[in-house]
């Protein structure tokens, strides 16, 4: 199966998992689950839970029991945008092309439908209806490794700086590495560390999977500065050159675009040295380290 | 000891919990930091933990081992009052005679504040260092139980309906019950059930607990309601009669204040009958459901 129909069929199995373990909208309260869901079926890749699901299958674990926590940390991924867009952080009215949280449901159901999504992946991935055939000691690994990378000294961490950085004109590039491997490269690495954890890695397989992790968060994230710059409007579902507008601390904003774009590719060499160890059981980890620097959305 | 010196060394032991296990200020980022501080040492009396630490003295476990899930219960309580007091939710300037976390840091760090201390909830539990001593299986359902309680079907779910029934004149008592069972009720209860898993509760304990804990739960927040209406503002540092220039859904609104004060009563007693079962192990957690009702602040 080629990469791409590869991504959509993982990306169905994500979204019908998502369905099942996120609450109805016709539990009470309606407005908070009709919130929730709103934002987590508004379009997102999966890119997150996908990598989980391909880490685990690298170091040869069972796919269907990371599930639950696949979709946990879709739901941390989809909260922090919901509170990246209120008024007080980048105040963004639009996401993918659709209004964002507080736009439809105002700006205290988005604040609580953020804090819900991420008490919720907790809960799911505690579950015993759904985790209960997992090592209890194992997930409690993952509970840890992904509190640990969204927290205050993960992706919390890289917005505060993101935010603090915003407009100013003496950003470094230590500043701006930071910012990309808190806010968006800890969850990534978070996702294929707990993946390799549940698929029962060994020693070094979660070395280097972590190693990949950090390569292809810091990549992810470079490749979204640059999208910023040369993709259209269109394919990207909100302005291009927002970032600049804004004056938002950015690698190509502190190396300049060519730069930037030597500096994903070397990352995306980095990811695949590091998973040297593995066979071709890795070779989706490896697919989708070239895709996230070759894509266009 | 009485009950006023137990509460008091209580209190004093989850500070200094709090103080190890809270990222320290010097950490980066400093602003998250020093915001997430701030409002945890705001001048909390720690009910929570206490109890958890009562259920599980209450159930002949160590109280030790329950430390760092007490003080997680108490991160969440503080996440919740700093989500709560946002310009875009109830809106207060103050909380216990100190200006709220958004007035002094700015909404965007305070809305990441809580976040984060949500978050760091969750990082307690599963770190080794802290709970490597526990049976992982008893930590999986402790997070489960917490994630449970605060989320969108518990303490999350209560301030949605509590906010949405401000300023409605047809609120009826099913209302009150809901929104006080869910935005304070869940999370005393979570915490007398959390200390009685960690404390190896036999199952018929753990059922004693669990019902302990909704009926002083609910015996909390009616309390809450009445000094609103009885206290001085010295005494709870708020201005008193709040609730009901705000309109809202509180039980004296509902049943008037004599029936309001029967009902607390109601709900001590059976806090009280359920305890039947315990002996004086459990003699703590009968003084305070009494001191909840009796407190003056």
């Amino acid at each position: 199966m080629d990469l791409k129909s590869y991504l959509v069929e993982q990306r169905s199995c994500i979204d019908a998992a998502l369905e099942l373990f996120l609450p109805n909208e016709t539990d009470l309260p309606h407005s908070i689950h009709k919130a929730m869901r709103y934002s987590v079926f508004a379009g997102g890749k999966r890119v997150r839970p996908i990598l989980m699901l391909a880490a685990c299958q690298a170091v040869g674990g069972e796919t269907g029991r990371v599930l639950p926590a696949a979709c946990a940390m879709e739901m941390i991924h989809t909260y922090s945008l919901i509170h990246d867009d209120l008024p007080a952080m980048d105040n963004d009215d639009f996401r993918r092309g659709n209004p964002t949280n507080h736009k439809v449901f105002g700006e205290a159901i988005a604040v609580l439908a953020g804090d819900a999504l991420l008490t919720e992946a907790f809960k799911l991935v505690s579950d015993p209806r759904h985790t209960g055939g997992c090592d209890p000691a194992a997930l409690l690994a993952v509970i840890h490794e992904i509190a640990a990378c969204a927290g205050s000294c993960g992706m919390v961490g890289g917005q505060v700086i993101d935010m603090e950085s915003e407009g100013r004109h003496d950003i470094d590039l230590a500043t701006v590495q930071y910012i990309h491997t808190h806010k968006t490269g800890a969850l990534i690495k978070a996702s294929v560390v707990s993946g390799a954890i549940l698929g029962g890695a060994a020693g070094h397989q979660l070395a280097a999977i972590t190693r990949y992790g950090e390569a292809a968060g810091l990549a992810f994230q470079i490749a979204d500065d640059i999208l910023d710059i040369v993709g259209t409007t269109e394919e990207i579902g909100k302005d291009t050159g927002s970032d600049e507008a804004r004056g938002k601390a950015t690698y190509p904003a502190v190396m300049g675009l060519a730069s930037a774009k030597n500096e994903a590719q070397a990352m995306m060499d980095e990811a695949l040295r590091s998973l040297e160890c593995f066979g071709a059981e890795a070779d989706r980890l490896r697919d989708i380290a070239r895709y996230i620097v070759q894509r266009r959305t």
